[in-house]
């Protein structure tokens, strides 16, 4: 197993399954619980390094899918890797490409070599192996990389995604074996983290993520989640997933989520998350505080002089009063969505943040319940 | 006269009628010559005001029609004016609305007590009089505001130009009488500026300019050029205007232009200027260099590691490499265009500031020709 990602678990909360630790990778330390903004083409949606840094974000995701097909992965390699050609300068983790495979290309067909797909941009066809997505994934040089692995739909019937979990499984062991070959062509190491599928069937889960352990990566991912299925499914498959990963390895719940989804997953034991929440619906103008999610377009901001969220420190917040915003969303001006996200993932980042210090101190039930109260109950973000 | 605005004439160009002065507003000093990017809807599109100060703008444009249609003038009054509303602390200078009811709407009609004319949002029917505009103008605050005027197409008979340049000299008059009136509504003393209007007749230009500088403005602009004249035409028009013009009082060329324009125009004894080209062209990935315009959408850009201008001290040129811009504009990233804008306003502001520096030096005119010959003959901004 390679050494490019240490995990230190540095706090547990003595009334959860919540944690608190730190990886460190060849660019930087990554404190956990934490939200990584999603940076699909390269850019996170409207904004730069320095906004993302003054956001607090310590880690951004890359998509393989779109930057595989545009600009392409051999002139990443060639601009410096993800880290050169965008400028970022922290850790990144890149998907495998596999969720955008089957959620926006048509005509894509399985098979046990791996998946043949049309690209969304031009129609052009392309196959996805678990060794060719190890290529592309160590042609960008992200800190972090997924394995290629089928997302079930949900619902998904048993026999499903009793043989797509086993397929799942031996892409696994493919990606593996070809990213311990590819070794001497990293400029800095890269972690593999593995991706638990198995829908909402208990039994391929614990099998998937034994297997999986067996293995051994520098991490562990919940995949398949966040796709439709109910609140319960989804604390049901983490808890049981939880109690086959090693306490001294990072776990990723992929594509969630909502603040209540990320404040529920924390307290399950997970310590990474990703989703384009908050940059999709900070650029449509929904935005989050701690009162809850206002839509900036609402009448009832017309006037209001107050910021967003008074406790945020965003530079929008700072800056501009919530009639302004409306203005400029109205108005169909591109600062409206680039404060939106601004602000969005400052919120998103921040209430990880916030997480990680309750479980600190020791207090994370307290705080996630005083949170989900003034979250809850306080709709449409009115101020004090 | 207010004293909103004072001018100091600083020093003049031995070989030219170039000129570099300071204005003094309510809001801070103004540098001249100067470029003000236009914020047409109170934004300069994709850009804070920390954006706007980076890139070293020390005034900024409101359009009155836009602002007058939406968010509305009365709101942005209550919301402590446009400098409150936009939170930009340092001089506005908001135009009549007139160019845009002439270029916008649809089924306008122009009467000697002013100009009915169709929203371009929702075809809801107003009615401009230099009266009305006076009130918009002061409900929005800008430290400089322009008259309601004509601005005439190109070319344009005798017989109409006439007619129309005699109007606007009764609308400024009329604009003159009320803005006085309006004295104690005002938050800030506001400079009213004359505009110059007579299409490209000289005998009209002449009796207009007299007529102006007898009834006392803060500022004297010249409007009716940059919409499709020769450059011959416009060179014609600003020097016999000026030659009409007081030594003390600040000159605005109104709606100008390329940088060739500007030298030329700077050259002519102009000092103020704004135009949409580089934010408009910014979007659209036409970028400003010392070495001429470039298309970032380019191929020949597609892995060149160089920064659009190695000189440039934006953002954009100290992060990010052209193949990543153009990245982001062929994938509709709104980060292209952000960054395209922030490069190009950088660009016009640090234009005018070379030339004042030049007109300090006394040496605008050799300035001038080297300035114009880098510009010119290193097409297609290839770096050294």
């Amino acid at each position: 197993m390679t050494q490019a990602l240490l995990f230190d678990l540095v706090a547990t909360d003595p009334g959860s399954n919540a944690r608190a630790g730190r990886m460190t990778t060849p660019h930087g330390t990554v404190h956990t619980p934490v939200f990584m903004p999603v940076g699909t083409q390269g850019t996170v949606k409207t904004l730069t390094p320095a906004d993302l840094e003054d956001a607090d974000a310590e880690i951004i995701l890359g998509n393989t899918y779109h930057l595989f097909l545009r600009p392409g992965h051999e002139l990443v390699r060639r601009m410096k890797g993800l880290h050169g050609f965008i400028n970022w300068n922290r850790p990144i983790l890149t998907d495998s490409g596999g969720y955008q495979v089957f959620s926006l290309t048509d005509l894509k067909k399985i098979t046990e070599e791996g998946v043949t797909f049309q690209s969304h941009i031009d129609g052009s066809r392309h196959l996805f192996t678990p060794e060719s997505v190890m290529e592309i994934e160590t042609a960008l040089g992200a800190d972090i990389v997924m394995p290629l692995d089928e997302c079930t739909p949900y619902p998904c019937d048993y026999d499903y995604a009793r043989k797509s979990a086993a397929m799942t499984l031996r892409w696994a062991e493919r990606c593996r074996k070809r990213f311990d070959e590819l070794e001497n062509l990293r400029a800095a190491p890269q972690a593999l983290f593995g991706i638990v599928q198995g829908s909402a069937y208990e039994d391929l889960r614990a099998e998937n993520a034994r297997t999986l352990v067996e293995m051994g990566f520098d991490g562990y991912a919940i995949g398949g989640l966040s796709i439709g299925e109910p609140k319960s499914t989804m604390g049901n498959v983490i808890d049981l997933t939880v109690g086959y990963l090693p306490q001294d390895r990072p776990r990723y719940l992929m594509g969630a989520g909502t603040p209540e989804d990320l404040i529920d997953a924390v307290g399950r034991g997970l310590d990474m998350f990703d989703c384009v929440i908050p940059t999709r619906e900070g650029r449509n103008g929904a935005l989050y505080t701690r009162f809850g999610r206002i839509n900036i377009n609402n009448a009832r901001f017309k006037e209001d002089p107050a910021p967003v969220d008074e406790a945020c420190p965003c530079y929008a917040c700072r800056t501009f009063s919530r009639a302004y915003l409306r203005h400029l969303y109205h108005a169909g001006e591109i600062l409206g969505p680039r404060m939106g996200t601004l602000h969005n993932v400052t919120f998103f980042v921040g209430l990880a943040r916030q997480m990680r210090q309750a479980i600190l101190n020791g207090v994370f039930a307290a705080w996630s319940q005083a949170f989900l109260h003034t979250y809850n109950t306080r709709k449409g973000g009115e101020t004090e």
